[in-house]
């Protein structure tokens, strides 16, 4: 009997503890789904046999170590400044731990301890970071074993919405944390072209956009990560010449959320007061050069400064941002107005199929030849609970955590899964889950 | 006998210590400068009877106690990090302090241990915060004498280079410091228009100016300050309509400056390395979208997208940041970069003369009609040591020191120079210094 301890039971925790419940008894598993609602945890573990649903609190330190101690394994799906919590108990409790987020500085820093004591914590082993690591290495190292030298590598991710649910003018519904979108890209993008570190501030970042397209699935377009030259390192990969990391989108929807960043209101660094005295539409204005000039005539100079589209108004005047309705808000930073605003524009809705995109770009030379090498990954959610991002974000964990009890994974410490003997199991299940690259 | 304490014998302290060295036998005062180059503050105390000029390590507790308690007054020329420090030490041996920078969140968390003790901690007593409070506040309390109601004010400064040593594109030397300079702006200015808060993001701020003349000086342009909305508070106009303070340049500045901006070079927030390998051409060519383009085209494309001039196009040319010439770092920030270029070519030459220039434009009713009054100051420096601003920052400190020292000021604790008993006497004195306003 291995015991399995899940730490939260929000949105992506649905076919990680389905994948656990299932392979319960073939497995000798039983699990212990762990939330500070004990109704969402049960929701989950649905009175199988196998699993027990309890109420949890993190913060609550003999809680903690009382699961932690009584477990085999832990998976974390607590927001990402909770697992350095998480980790210590594990560490403390000689227990592994699988995660889905990036490693932290503060994760890094547990590296030689918990190499030191045999244990495995593994993050970045979701969808991205997770899959696309693992897809990304398998082809690199196949590369590399056929005696290719890659000189450039695009990556891009999205998680997005089902064409056939795409049913409003910016092609997109939250379907994973929805703040992050409204923060996407803050701060400077760095990546690599023709050997050079180039960069671009946030206030370009959705105007130097690539078009993408994937066959049997559409056409995107794809903004640059934050940080794309730390794979460089990550993967390997020394001498390329190009290196992108980027995030997908629908076509369109970077024009108009161009739109936003140059107004300035996806800005999370200050609190704006007495907003219940405002309209959106009074909002907006008070971004904009002068009240003396009504607010229509003066966006629509933006726009064509902008080079913005009749379809990018379109999908402003959609979001309600110009209404004269008013914020139902107190205070709040301008992202958090944003945020709440698009929360109900943008929720999916009963029946909503959600739809997870990747695609890998190789260009590479064999033998004195240049060649090309893509990978795309579609991958269509089931309902609006079994969503593909749940299946690419928590598969990937579970088959891990299996194989972690199973004592197949050699390498311990701190690590992401980019060695073969982590991926090739993995990315070979996920096939089995529909999860299939095309090249 | 009365002891003065100079803390900081840089640029700033010209003027100051000069108006101590000359008033000392009337007043009888004697005077300390200390700095950590005692050559330095030798250079300042230039030999004078009552003056003594003494190396100083402010981290040094026994020697910061030593002096701040043999003397009387402290005025800090620190940096605006250290006058903490400074405060403390001052509270700890009730000593009176003077400085010309913002009251930070610690020092006016000193307020009520100083009221109590009957020390005035006298903050924001140079030209940007100082002379523009006083000036202000005369105007404003006179106005509101007259039972006059202020409906707009707007005031900018700026420290610039005389029209007779302006012998660059941009109208701009360095005459204060050249970091602040580059960073000037970053984060979101926020004033109050129509009784509305306007907020200006970054990227927006130096393509969003007002134009700005000066009888008798010239045509300048003004770009809003980062906050303006806190001097609501601070002048007591709690009903105005309209209230912004910003900065003022040459016209034509800002234009060009704005390509710095939409580039990105002027952030300081990540490090490049391996700068010794790059030109600045290479640099500038890592901000712009491909380097399968060459620089010039793609730049000129950006040139067009920011409406920019050719006269924007010199100023850019005429920094050298296009030139195929090598960095002479091996890193920094973009903003470390782009300081290190400008600080040769903004340097002040021997002979240049410094300009400070300040207008205040206040509209107001009054008896049912609807009036306007500017003020306007603009001083010239005499020459490349005795500048304009080291005199309207170093004279009102040194003018509300004396006041200080002869019982004058009967306001206690953390304060700036917004009431009558402190603004009266030392506007009254600088016109006899030539700092004089004209209506």
């Amino acid at each position: 009997m291995r015991k399995i301890l899940v730490l939260g039971a929000g949105k992506s925790s649905f076919h990680l503890i389905n994948y656990f419940l299932h392979n319960a008894s073939t497995q000798n598993w039983q699990i212990t789904v762990a939330d500070a609602s004990l109704e969402l945890a049960k929701s989950k573990t649905n009175n199988h046999p196998a699993a027990k649903a309890v109420s949890f609190d993190i913060n609550n330190e003999d809680e903690r170590n009382s699961y932690v101690s009584s477990h085999d394994i832990i998976i974390s799906l607590l927001p990402p400044s909770l697992h350095y919590l998480a980790a210590l108990t594990c560490l403390h409790n000689n227990k592994n731990l699988v995660t889905a987020s990036y490693v932290s500085p503060e994760m890094s820093a547990l590296h030689n301890e918990a190499f030191n004591k045999g244990l495995i914590f593994l993050n970045e082993c979701g969808l991205d970071p997770g899959i696309d690591h693992m897809s990304a290495m398998r082809i690199i190292h196949q590369l590399q074993t056929d005696g290719a030298e890659i000189t450039s590598f695009k990556s891009y991710t999205g998680g997005l919405i089902s064409p056939e649910s795409n049913d409003n003018p910016w092609g997109y519904k939250f379907t994973w944390n929805p703040k992050n979108v409204i923060l996407a890209g803050q701060g400077t993008a760095t990546y690599r072209e023709n050997h050079r570190d180039k960069f671009i501030p946030y206030h370009r970042l959705f105007s130097q956009i690539e078009k993408i397209e994937i066959i049997g699935t559409g056409e995107f377009e794809g903004y640059a990560n934050r940080n794309s030259n730390s794979y460089i390192h990550t993967y390997n990969l020394h001498n390329i010449d190009t290196l992108l990391r980027g995030t997908l989108r629908y076509s369109g929807y970077c024009s108009a959320w161009n739109l936003f960043v140059h107004l300035g209101i996806t800005d999370d660094t200050y609190k704006i007061n007495n907003l219940s005295t405002l309209t959106y539409h009074d909002w907006i204005t008070s971004y904009l050069p002068s009240l003396n000039k009504p607010l229509l005539p003066t966006l629509k100079e933006l726009f064509h400064y902008l080079h913005l589209t009749p379809q990018d108004w379109d999908r402003i005047i959609w979001t309600g941002i110009l209404d004269k309705t008013p914020i139902p808000l107190s205070s709040g930073t301008p992202a958090e107005i944003l945020l709440n605003l698009l929360q109900s524009k943008w929720k999916m809705k009963q029946g909503d199929l959600d739809l997870v995109v990747m695609q890998h770009s190789f260009e590479y030379t064999l033998n004195g030849k240049s060649l090309k090498h893509t990978s795309s990954l579609s991958v269509k959610g089931e309902n609006e609970t079994a969503t593909a991002m749940s299946k690419t974000v928590g598969l990937p964990m579970a088959i891990a955590a299996k194989h972690i009890l199973n004592g197949n994974i050699s390498t311990k410490g701190v690590i992401i899964p980019v060695s073969s003997e982590i991926y090739n199991p993995i990315l070979d299940e996920l096939e089995l889950h529909g999860v299939t690259f095309q090249s």
